[in-house]
């Protein structure tokens, strides 16, 4: 179970889209901790879109103690550096630590701490967690925005909450075309071209043929897609009005 | 050099959390297609807080395909499946990819797609692209928001802005064309087509143009060999003996 925490967040916006985004990856547990402009907020409500759920469920702490006391992992994302001995990682670090340290077992109750909008986390609050959760950002501008933050944490552990995440195609590729197939597209263009009188200068020929070979080999088209430009190259040489080219080129 | 570009935006916030993002993680090209409510737009320049540099140096773009003209490689992020034959990455997997298609050598001109915040794009601007990029959400809230998509990109590639990419004495392949070329090859391909009586069923144009796209972009293409389909379908359409098309396809 892992909970996004937000301490002492100030703006409704950034807690309802951060309610959004959570359940864009299947969050549902959010905590906050003294928001500035009390509870519930209008703001929030109406940045959450269809995460409003998210926030008709979150509960209320009084302080950071009473919001992790029951948990037993806590990371707290920070931009800047603390004078602290504790372990740094990336957002991905994190995930990929987790991932290997529960790999069979559910996570133990976990929590991601965010701190308020201006100033962060306070130093004794960043004491409290097991390890520090820092992003690589731009030294000219680190000031990442609250939700932002809350987004790219979600995206990153989304491990936890959706299945398998990678998507490999959307459709199948259908197969290549195979080789015989190439061939035949580059002999029968190159017929077409014999008879346009294309290659002006002969020695030319073998090496623009052999670039033309390379370049339908390397298109990685399909059997219908070969089929396709043979049904092109057709139309474009017998420009028959009338013809009936649909057969070769669906 | 890798730009966002969003495609007609209808909020002026979301513009503005983009670009405070890019910024965050060191982006600084920022292109905008037919944005809804005009432009410049104040509620953008709000939520943008430190990075308004990025919004002052955006650029205004008609139509997609003025803004990715220059550029010779185009992702679209979706969330909705597409029946389109087009390769499929997660955020990780593009960085990835790009890491390793470019390790050495420095990032081809590139574009990532963002769609309208309620209807995403359409299918015939994701044909333009040369993969598409998703995330695993959420199938009972798929819906992020847009600077929220923008968030997770920006993370997932600021290799290629906060590390600085070694570059090496190895011969680079040949550029990519750009993508104003593939287009101008797919209109011209289409006038030839449209001479020859190809389309049998005046329906099935819209689709199989848009298959032809799809074939072209995905080819892989270098600038001279763009130029040497050019010249082939030029000889096909004239076939005009004795006349010299040397200049166009050597």
């Amino acid at each position: 179970m892992l909970s996004f925490i937000l301490v002492r967040p100030q703006l409704g916006e950034n807690i309802g889209a951060a309610a959004r985004i959570m359940k864009n990856f299947g969050f549902r547990n959010l905590r906050l901790v003294a928001p500035r402009d009390g509870w519930p907020n209008p703001a929030a409500d109406a940045m959450a879109a269809g995460g409003k759920d998210v926030l008709k469920n979150a509960t209320l702490y009084p302080s950071l103690e009473a919001a992790s006391a029951d948990l037993s992992l806590l990371f707290a994302t920070t931009a800047r550096r603390r004078d602290m001995v504790k372990p740094v990682r990336t957002p991905q670090q994190l995930g990929a630590q987790l991932r290997s340290d529960y790999p069979n077992t559910a996570l133990p109750p976990t929590g991601i701490l965010f701190g308020p909008e201006r100033t962060g986390l306070e130093n004794q609050e960043v004491a409290l967690a097991d390890a520090i959760v820092t992003l690589k950002v731009n030294p000219d501008y680190p000031s990442l925005n609250l939700a932002q933050t809350v987004a790219i944490l979600a995206y990153e552990l989304s491990d936890y909450t959706l299945e398998a995440r990678a998507t490999s195609t959307e459709r199948p590729p259908p197969p290549l075309a195979p080789k015989e197939q190439i061939s035949a597209l580059c002999k029968h263009l190159e017929q077409a071209l014999d008879q346009a009188n294309f290659w002006s200068v002969a020695e030319k020929k073998t090496p623009m043929l052999n670039n033309l070979v390379n370049m339908f080999t390397r298109a990685g088209w399909s059997q219908q897609e070969v089929r396709t430009m043979r049904g092109i190259i057709r139309a474009l040489t017998e420009q028959q009005p009338g013809s009936d080219p649909a057969d070769t080129a669906e």
